[in-house]
């Protein structure tokens, strides 16, 4: 068997984690010798095993892993983190040679994993692929901030709904599935304070139950006036509230605020990216999405365009000063989901 | 051979006449006799041999036709139009049995030429299938009223360009390819006064030399305040201008004005039908576009998507007033050109 088509099983363990890692990126993990797959394993969880020491579990005995192999998607970790690190615990069970998917790009390891394992005499192999998984992390520690989505549906005319001020569920089951799947593959979900009175989302994952839910997060002028009947807060999931004036009112404990005159994109990506946090979802409204845009941080888009045109009273999709630069996406995806067209585009 | 399959080849004989029957259907017509294909023929061109008699004329001698079966798209004629009837010709020559895609819904034809057939002892019958050809022909005859087809480029927000009064090219090579196409489709094409006075567009069909190129129609409030300059009147292809103000102006022989003080997408598409235009292509701007909405005449929608954002300064693709009831479009089908996207969209 050739490296390629075990790393691709090791990338398929991976995507079990998917979700479930939080800021950890998912890892998959496979252990050969003699031509025959021993043990495979993924990191189940943030706080839980690496994927390196679940598959080593996944033996009949340690003693197996002497003269082994170790495929694993990300250089095993040199740090002590929630748990102790991966590279020692391969010395130290005899693997013979560690085939990697791609560096670890977090400073923490970077290299030093690598390190390790070559100044204990273990064989290293990198074939530089990411299996097109942990899009965000990498992204983070590229670009030192979160990797930014926005996100909206619109008719087949670029309108957000019927008419200004009037919440339209434009789209269909499908698509709203897929904006679940969506909102689970980011850390936190971003909308302005417009979007939180007009429609009073709820931004929580409907279908899945995550350890980790993304952070809701409201740009709010004056935190201290949203009704705390709103949908947001009759979750226990993380709520953070950014500010322009201080707030003075006494909080449920899963809410946070953040008061900062001046929040623009630019000093809310500063601010998530101190908190670790690794990707955005921005979901609205319109000129959150304009904002967004103007200040060159859409990393990706992810456009739901329903099959209706609704002339000139609704409120465009992106909405106010207009972007400085033209953005230009590209690749550009197209996914068909019951009546609607789902377009994802991004740039390097 | 089963009759679908030679029908099939039919239908292909068929398409080698679009754009080029003007407001004649595209057909196409086999000859068949003792499990053989004697011969195929199709509608070169408005005013030239309509298919049956170009398959006739493909075989060594007529005599071949006595006894043979004639697969033809569409009804043969009943009637002395640019050419004689060909119902009574396929009698004439002997042909056994005719096999129908289908009904010819002109009310000149409309199964006049099946009973000729019938009457002179050929056994006859109707497949009921179109071959997806001749869509605006057989909706014209439906509804009485040319097709209407909305197309316009937008950015991903919806956006026509990126400054209101200012030309803007979002789209790439191979849309503007397909665009060409569309026209190819159409009878008319029809712009407003803004885009008209901003864009400039010449609205001719660049990738093919049409014998019969799509009417360019521009509709104006006052004709003569046209700068003669325009790009509309550097080529001698048909354009009709409709005014609401009466026009004085020596005109070149290939404008023709029409002038009526209320014009709107109703009286327009009526007119129109009376002069036998079966599809009608609207090109823009967005309150045209938002017009013919609201006025329920948007048969079909043809929207061009370019990997952009523009933001607020642009122009929304539809503008104006709302569509008085929701325009539910199904079914839609999407399409990847170069960077572009293109969504395609109908009802019945």
């Amino acid at each position: 068997m050739d490296d390629e088509k075990i790393m691709a099983l090791a990338f398929a363990e991976a995507k079990k984690g998917i979700g479930l890692t939080w800021q950890n990126p998912v890892v998959g993990a496979v252990i050969c010798k003699d031509n025959q797959i021993l043990a495979t394993g993924y990191h189940h969880q943030f706080g839980q095993h690496h994927a390196e020491i679940d598959a080593l579990s996944h033996l009949q005995t340690l003693k197996e892993a002497e003269g082994a192999t170790m495929y694993v998607t990300m250089e095993p970790c040199s740090h002590f983190g929630k748990t102790p690190p991966c590279a020692k615990k391969l010395v130290a069970v005899g693997i013979k040679k560690v085939i990697i998917g791609q560096r670890d790009p977090n400073p923490l390891v970077a290299g030093k994993g690598i390190n390790i394992l070559k100044d204990h005499g273990i064989s290293v192999k990198v074939l530089n692929t990411t299996g097109e998984l942990n899009e965000a992390y990498n992204f983070f520690y590229r670009h030192h901030r979160p990797l930014v989505t926005l996100k909206y549906a619109m008719s087949l005319d670029g309108k957000l709904n019927y008419q200004a001020g009037q919440r339209t569920r434009l789209t269909g089951d499908a698509a709203f599935a897929d904006s679940q799947t969506l909102r689970i593959a980011n850390q936190a979900i971003l909308v302005g304070e417009k979007t939180l009175t007009v429609d009073d989302p709820k931004l929580t994952v409907r279908t899945a139950n995550l350890p980790f839910p993304p952070i809701r997060i409201g740009l709010v002028n004056n935190a201290d006036k949203l009704p705390l009947s709103a949908q947001l807060f009759q979750q226990e999931a993380p709520v953070w509230l950014l500010t322009r004036t201080k707030s003075t009112r006494q909080w449920p404990k899963f809410v946070r605020v953040f008061q900062d005159q001046t929040w623009t994109p630019q000093t809310i990506v500063e601010f998530l990216a101190k908190q670790g946090i690794q990707s955005l979802l921005v979901e609205g409204g319109s000129h959150v999405l304009a904002a967004f845009t103007a200040a060159d941080l859409a990393d990706r888009l992810q456009v739901y365009l329903a099959p209706l045109i609704l002339g000139g009273g609704g409120l465009p999709a992106v909405f106010g000063k207009a972007a400085s630069t033209i953005e230009k996406f590209k690749p550009i995806k197209v996914r068909q989901l019951g009546s609607d067209v789902v377009i994802t585009a991004g740039r390097d």
